[in-house]
C-alpha cells in the first residue's frame, strides 16, 4: 500500500506577514503601560515609551522631564517612584520577585535637582535588601519594611524610626502580607495604609507561627543549593491570625489595635480591606473563615473603637471582599456595590448608597443602579455635583465603560467613555484626580491600549499619554485575527463563546481548534481586552481556531453564574466547557479530529478534569502548573468553593484530578511546571505524574528548574512558548489524506 | 509536489516471536539468582526458583527444605538469612532502599523447627526500623545497627549489648557506611567485619560532622512532604574522617583503635579494605585522598599495633583498592594482584605471592602469573596442595574463567571451568567452601545463567542448583539476537566493538544503530555475560543494531587502557566512541542518518560530551541521570580522575557538559532523571536544562518524582523503559523514501 502525502502550499511570501513566536519578543510588540498616577490634583507622573519619567500638568498640558531613561541604566534600577513633593525619586535595583506581587530590592534615593544619591538602609545595616520601600503621602515621608518590621522616615535625610519590633522572618509579618494574604486575600503584598494627612499608618500584623511550612527545593546555582520554606496553609490547615493596628507618626509614636467585631472575637477571620475615610477614621472589612459572613466596620483610630456599618451573610461564599467603599467627606454617606436581584436572572452587583442617620446612627440604603449588568468598580463621588463615577458592563459584559450617575432624583446615568475612540476602545479602567476634576482613562482594548487624560467637565477633550502607535503599526501589518462571539444557552444562561479565526479563514475548510481554559474561577476570558500572546501565533501561523468560553463559574455576569460552582468546583465548569465543545463540533469548519485544550493553574485543573471525563474529544492537551488536588492548594481558595476538607472529604475527593486517574486516557498530554512554584506547588504535578505512571497513562513533560508559577525570564519564557507551540503545532497539523488505491487486480 | 510514503510490510505473524517490552516484565523472563552461599564446608543454602530456601549437602547431594516460600508471604518478608547453626532465619520486612546497597527494614527471628517468631528490637524500642541486621559467624550470634550504633546479641534469646554510643544520624556512622563509603569506596553498606571465631568485630567509625549536606526534596506522599538531607562530599569538599576499631565480644567488651600508618597520620585518607586473616589479626588497606598512595598493614587487634606490609605509589590513581589479599593460615604468605609490566602493552594485574621472612619480617615477592591478560579475583589458597584459585581473562577479556595455579615449581596453570557447559558458559564467578574442597560455580553467560556445585578434586562432576530452564525455553522461542565482535585499532590498542543484530539481519539492508555507553569508567560493556533488557527489545522489535564499544578508560584489559582517562575524563572516551562510530559508518549495513546514543550516570555524561563534540553523527540521544559537571559529583570519584578542583579548575571546567553548552545542538535529546537521586543529584539535569534553555537548545524530558538513581518500582520501570523505547523507535524509524516525480511538463 502506498500513501500520497501532499505538502501544503508554500507560503513563502505571505509568511512574512504572519505572527511568529520571535515577534512576541520584539520590542515593537510590547504593550507599553505608562503607569500613570496622580501626584496632586493637576499633575500626573508617568513613564513614556522611551523610558523617561515625565510630569504632565493636566491644566496646561505642559510636560516636564523628571528623570531621564539613562538614570535607570546608571543605577541598574528597574522600578521608580517620585516623592509627593516631586523632588526625589526612589529607585529600586536588584529586584527579585518573591510571590505574585511581592519582591525584594535594594533602594537609592535620587535628588532630581542635585542628582545627589544615597542608599536607603535601616539604622546600622549596610547594603540592605528591603521587602518594601515607598514614599508616604506627604512631602518626603518614607516607609520601608525590613525583616518583617516597618520603618518610617519623616524625610529623606532624617533617621529611621522602627515602628514595629515583633517581625520575624516566616513567622510574624508587619505591614506586609504573608503568602496567603498576598495571593488569596489582599491581592497585594502591601498590608499597610496611610491616613490622608500622613499622620497615621494602619497596618496588619499577620502571625504565621502555627501555619505549616511548605518546602521549596532549589536545584541550581551552587554546589549545595538550599531549600526554602515559607508558611502556606493548605485546605483545612491552621491559618495565620491577623491583627489590625494604627500607629500615629507625629509626636510620640503610639500604637493602637483596632478590634474585630464582637461576633468574630472567638472565631477565625480574615481582614480583606482597610481604607482611610478621614484623617482619623478607617473602614475595615472582616470576613469569617468560611467566607460567608462579612462585617464592615468604621473604626475611630484615636480610640480603637469600631462600629459595625454593614453585615452580609450568604449560603455561598461572599465575593468582592476587597472592594473599597467610597465615603463622602463628612462620612454621612458611603457607596458600595451590593448584590441586587434582577428577576429570574438572579443577583447582580449594583451601587447602593448608605446614608447614616445623624443621630440614631441608623443606616438607610438607596439603590442607585439596577439591571442585568454589573457595576465593576466605584471610582469617585463628587460632593459638589453629587455624582458617582464607576465602571460597569452595562453596554456589554465583555467591555468596561466609565459612567456617572446622579445620587439623587432620577439617578440619571451617563456614559463618559462610550464615545472615546469608539472603534478601538470598549474596555476601560480609570483613575480620578484627588478632587475628581480630571481622570486618567486607560483603554485596554479591543484595539491597542491607549492612555489619556480627560477633564470631567469636558470628557471629549483629552490628552494622550500613550497610544502604543508602534505596536498598532506592526499589528496592522500582520493583519490581526478576526474574532467572533457565539451565544450558547445552558440552563437559562446566555454564555459567550469566542472564536479567533486565522486570517485566511474560509468556512469551506476544516480547522483545528484549541480551547483555552481560564486561570481562575470568577474571572472572564471573553472580553474586549487587547490580547497578543503565544495563542495568537498558533492562530496566525498554524491556522488553528482558538476558542474561549465563559461558562458557569465565570465572573462579571451576575452572581448566579458565578456561584454555580459552590461545592461543585471542577464539575459544572467541566460540563459547560464540554457543551461548548459539542456546539463547536456542529460547525462545518471544525475538524472533529483536531481538537486540543490548554489551561494553567486552575485552568490546568479544569483542563485535566475535562480530559478525565467520559467524552473523548481532544487529540491533545497541555496543562501548566496545574492544581491537581484542592487539598494541596491554599486554604482561603479551596475552602471558599469546597468548604473545610474535614467536613467535605468526599467533595474534595470528587474534585481531585488524582481520583480515578485511569479515566485520563489522553495519549498526548504535556505537563509543564516550574519546580519553585510557590503558588501551585510542583507537588501537584509530581502527584499527577506518579498517578499517571501507576495507571500506565502516557504523557510528556517539561520541567523548569527553580522557576516559579509565572516563568518570567525571557529565555525561559521563549522556551516555554516554543515548547507549547511545537506541541500544539505537531499535534494539530493536518492529517495526511489517504487516497484510496485502485483495487488489486487479483482481488 | 507530492511524496510517496511506503508503509513497511506488515509482520503480523512473525511479530509474535519478537521480544516485547511486556515480555521483560513476565516472570519467565526473570533471571533467577539462587543467592547460594556456604554455611559450612559441606552445606550450601540457597533459594530455589519456587522461592523455597533449601540446604544442600554437597557430599551426599541430599537437599533439605529449610523454609517454605509461604513463610515469606506470611511475614511479608523480602529478604532472609539462615543462622550459622541452621536453626533460625532472620526475615526482613518493610524493606526500603536507602542508597545503592543499603536499606532499612524491620526484622523477625523465625525458629525453623518450632515456627516460633519474635521481633528483633533494640532494648526498650518497639517496632524498630534497623539499618542492618545479620547473623554473626558462630551459632546464633546476631548483630544489628540502629541509629548508627552497633548492637550485639550472643544468641537469639539473650538481651542486646550496645557496642557503640557515638552514633548520630547523618553525623557519626558506626559499622555502617555513609553515602561516600557505600557508593564510592567500599561498594557495600557494611562497614564491620567478624573475626573467624566470632570473638571480635572490626568496624569503621565514619565521622561526617564537617561534610556538607545535600538536600533531597520530596514532592509526593503528603500535604507537606519533608525534604531529606545527608552528608555528600562533592569534589574538593570536606571528606568524612574514618577510624577503625576492634571490639572483643567475649568477656568484658573492650574497644581498641587500629592506627593508620605513620605517614598517613596527618593526612586525609580512606580505609578501602578490612579483612581478618586470623582470629586476632586483620589486614587493612589505607589510601590517601588523592588515591595514589596505598598502604597495606597487618594489625594485631589485641594491641592495636599495625605494621606495614606493602606500599604502592603511582602517578595516576590506584585501582583495585577493595581487593582482599588471601593469607596462608600461619600468615607467612599472602597473595594479592599487583600491576606487572607486559612489554609495550603496559601493566596487567597478576598474582604476586608475598613471603614474610620469619625473623627479619622482610617480605619477598614472587610473581605467579603473567601475560597480556588480567587476574580478576583470587578466590582461595589451598595449603595442602599449595594451589591458588582465581578468576582471569586469560581465555578472553570478555570472559571470566576459573583457574588454579601452583605456587611453586613451574607455577602450572589449569582451567577448571573451561570445559563446563562450553557452548553456554564462558563468564564465571565462583565461591569456595571454607576448606576449599568444593566450589559454587556461577555461569553468567553467554547462555542463560547456571549455578552449580563442584568438587575440587573432580570439577567435571557437578550438581546444578539453578539452570534457569524456563528462561532458556522462552529465549529459544524468541530466537536470540546474534552478536558480533569487531576489533578496532586505536593508538596501539586493540579495542572491542560489539554489535547486536536483529534476527532477520541482512547486510544488503540498512539499519539504524543505537550506541550504548558504559555506566562507569574502568568497567566493561563488551562481555560474554547474558543480557536481556530494553535494548534487546529495540534490536528485536525495531530492527535496530545495538553497538557497545570498550574504548580507553574501560577495564580488565590492562592498566594502560584503564588509566588513559587520568586527568582527561570525558575526552579520550569521547574520541574513542567517535572512532567507533566512524568505523560503523563504513559498514554498508549502517544507515548513516539513523544513529542514536544512550547513556546513564557517567554514561549519560559521556553521551552528552559526544553530542557536544564537533562531529554530528546522531539523530537522537537519551541520557538518564547524567553527571553534567564533575564538581557536583562525589569527591572520591571526581578527584580520582581529575584531582582536587582547587588545583585543577580548568580540568574540571573542560570536563563539564555545561561548559560551551551551545555546541550541544542536538534537536532530539531526551533527558531522564529521578528527583530523589542520591547518587547523581537531580541538580545535574537541572543545571543542564537551565543551560540548554539559555542557549536555546531543544530537548524533551521525563522526570520521575521522588525516584532514585535506579528506578526500581515495576510500574515506574515499565514507564521508563516504554519512554526510552518509544523515543528511540520514533527517532530511528525508517525515513519515508521520496520518489522523484516526473518532471513537470511545462519545464
Amino acid at each position: 500500500m502506498s500513501v500520497i502525502l501532499l505538502t501544503p502550499d508554500e507560503l513563502t511570501n505571505s509568511s512574512e506577514t504572519r505572527l511568529s513566536l520571535e515577534d512576541l519578543f520584539r520590542k515593537e510588540f510590547m504593550i507599553h503601560n505608562p503607569e500613570a498616577r496622580w501626584i496632586n490634583d493637576s499633575d500626573v507622573v508617568y513613564k513614556n515609551g522611551n523610558g523617561h519619567v515625565i510630569k504632565l500638568n493636566v491644566e496646561t498640558n505642559v510636560t516636564t522631564l523628571l528623570l531621564e531613561n539613562t538614570t535607570f541604566v546608571t543605577f541598574k534600577a528597574s522600578r521608580h517612584s517620585v516623592s509627593p513633593d516631586l523632588r526625589f525619586v526612589l529607585l529600586a535595583y536588584d529586584v527579585k520577585q518573591v510571590y505574585h506581587y511581592s519582591y525584594t530590592a535594594s533602594y537609592v534615593i535620587y535628588n532630581i535637582h542635585t542628582r545627589e544619591v544615597w542608599e536607603l538602609n535601616p539604622p546600622e545595616v549596610e547594603d540592605s535588601i528591603l521587602q518594601y520601600a515607598a514614599w508616604g503621602v506627604q512631602g518626603q515621608q518614607l516607609i520601608y519594611i525590613f525583616e518583617n518590621n516597618i520603618y518610617y522616615q519623616p524625610d529623606v535625610k532624617s533617621s529611621s524610626l522602627r515602628l514595629t519590633s515583633s517581625g520575624k522572618e516566616g513567622i510574624i509579618f508587619n505591614g506586609i502580607a504573608d503568602w496567603l494574604y498576598e495571593e488569596e486575600l489582599l491581592h497585594s503584598h502591601i498590608a499597610h495604609w496611610w491616613s490622608p494627612d500622613g499622620e497615621r499608618l494602619a497596618f496588619l500584623m499577620i502571625n504565621d507561627s502555627l501555619v505549616p511550612n511548605m518546602v521549596i527545593p532549589r536545584f541550581t546555582g551552587g554546589l549545595y543549593p538550599k531549600a526554602k520554606q515559607y508558611p502556606y496553609p493548605k485546605a483545612g490547615q491552621v491559618n495565620p491570625t491577623v491583627k489590625l493596628y494604627v500607629v500615629n507618626l507625629y509626636g510620640p509614636t503610639h500604637t493602637l489595635e483596632l478590634m474585630p467585631p464582637d461576633s468574630f472575637k472567638s472565631r477565625e477571620y480574615y481582614i480583606t480591606m482597610v481604607k482611610w475615610v478621614s484623617n482619623t477614621k478607617t473602614v475595615v472589612r472582616w470576613l469569617n473563615r468560611p467566607q460567608n459572613i462579612s462585617i464592615l466596620t468604621v473604626c475611630e483610630t484615636t480610640t480603637g473603637a469600631c462600629s459595625k456599618k454593614y453585615e452580609m451573610t450568604s449560603d455561598v461564599w461572599l465575593s468582592k471582599q476587597n472592594e473599597e467603599p467610597v465615603f463622602s467627606k463628612d462620612g454621612s454617606k458611603f457607596f458600595m456595590t451590593v448584590p441586587v436581584k434582577q428577576g429570574g436572572r438572579g443577583e447582580f452587583h449594583h451601587i447602593a448608597m448608605f446614608i447614616v442617620q445623624p443621630k440614631s446612627e441608623q443606616i438607610s440604603v438607596r439603590h442607585l443602579t439596577s439591571g442585568n449588568w454589573e457595576v465593576i468598580k466605584i471610582l469617585a463621588y463628587d460632593e459638589s455635583t453629587q455624582k458617582i463615577y464607576f465602571l460597569s458592563t452595562e453596554t456589554s459584559p465583555r467591555g468596561r465603560q466609565l459612567h456617572s450617575a446622579s445620587t439623587d432624583g432620577l439617578l440619571n446615568r451617563q456614559c463618559l467613555s462610550c464615545n472615546f475612540m469608539k472603534d478601538q476602545c470598549t474596555y476601560f479602567s480609570a483613575k480620578f484626580s484627588p478632587t475628581n476634576q480630571h481622570f486618567l482613562l486607560h483603554c485596554k482594548g479591543p484595539g491597542v491600549p491607549v492612555v489619556s487624560v480627560h477633564n470631567i467637565n469636558n470628557p471629549s477633550k483629552f490628552y494622550i499619554l500613550e497610544s502604543n502607535s508602534l505596536l498598532k503599526e506592526v499589528i496592522m501589518k500582520k493583519k490581526i485575527t478576526k474574532t467572533e462571539i457565539k451565544m450558547l444557552h445552558i440552563e437559562d444562561y446566555e454564555l459567550r463563546l469566542q472564536l479567533s479565526f486565522p486570517k485566511d479563514f474560509s468556512d469551506r475548510n476544516q480547522y483545528a481548534v484549541l480551547l483555552l481554559i481560564d486561570e481562575a474561577p470568577g474571572s472572564q476570558l471573553v472580553t474586549d481586552k487587547f490580547h497578543i500572546d503565544w495563542d495568537s501565533v498558533l492562530v496566525d501561523s498554524d491556522n488553528v481556531i482558538v476558542a474561549r468560553f465563559d461558562g458557569r463559574g465565570s465572573g462579571f455576569q451576575g452572581l448566579k453564574i458565578l456561584q454555580e460552582v459552590h461545592h461543585s468546583l471542577g464539575s459544572v465548569e467541566v460540563k459547560d466547557q464540554i457543551t461548548a465543545v459539542k456546539s463547536l463540533l456542529k460547525q462545518p469548519f471544525v475538524d472533529p479530529k483536531r481538537l486540543s485544550i490548554f489551561g494553567k493553574g486552575y485552568g490546568g485543573y479544569i483542563a485535566s478534569m475535562i480530559l478525565k471525563s467520559d467524552e473523548r474529544f481532544f487529540k491533545c492537551g497541555s496543562i501548566v502548573a496545574p492544581i491537581t488536588d484542592m487539598k494541596l492548594y491554599a486554604s482561603a481558595f479551596a475552602e471558599r468553593y469546597l468548604g473545610l476538607p474535614s467536613k467535605e472529604e468526599s467533595t474534595y475527593q470528587a474534585s481531585s484530578v488524582l481520583h480515578n486517574i485511569h479515566s485520563l486516557k489522553e495519549e498526548n498530554l504535556l505537563i509543564i511546571h516550574g519546580t519553585a512554584d510557590t503558588k501551585v506547588h510542583f507537588q501537584h504535578s509530581a502527584e499527577l505524574i506518579k498517578h499517571l505512571i501507576k495507571a500506565g497513562v502516557n504523557y510528556t513533560m517539561q520541567v523548569y528548574p527553580d522557576e516559579g508559577h509565572n516563568i518570567v525570564s525571557e529565555k525561559s519564557k521563549y522556551h516555554l512558548y516554543s515548547t507549547i507551540l511545537r506541541f500544539f503545532s505537531d499535534c494539530l497539523k493536518e492529517e495526511v489524506p489517504v487516497l484510496p488505491q485502485e483495487p488489486e487486480e487479483d482481488e
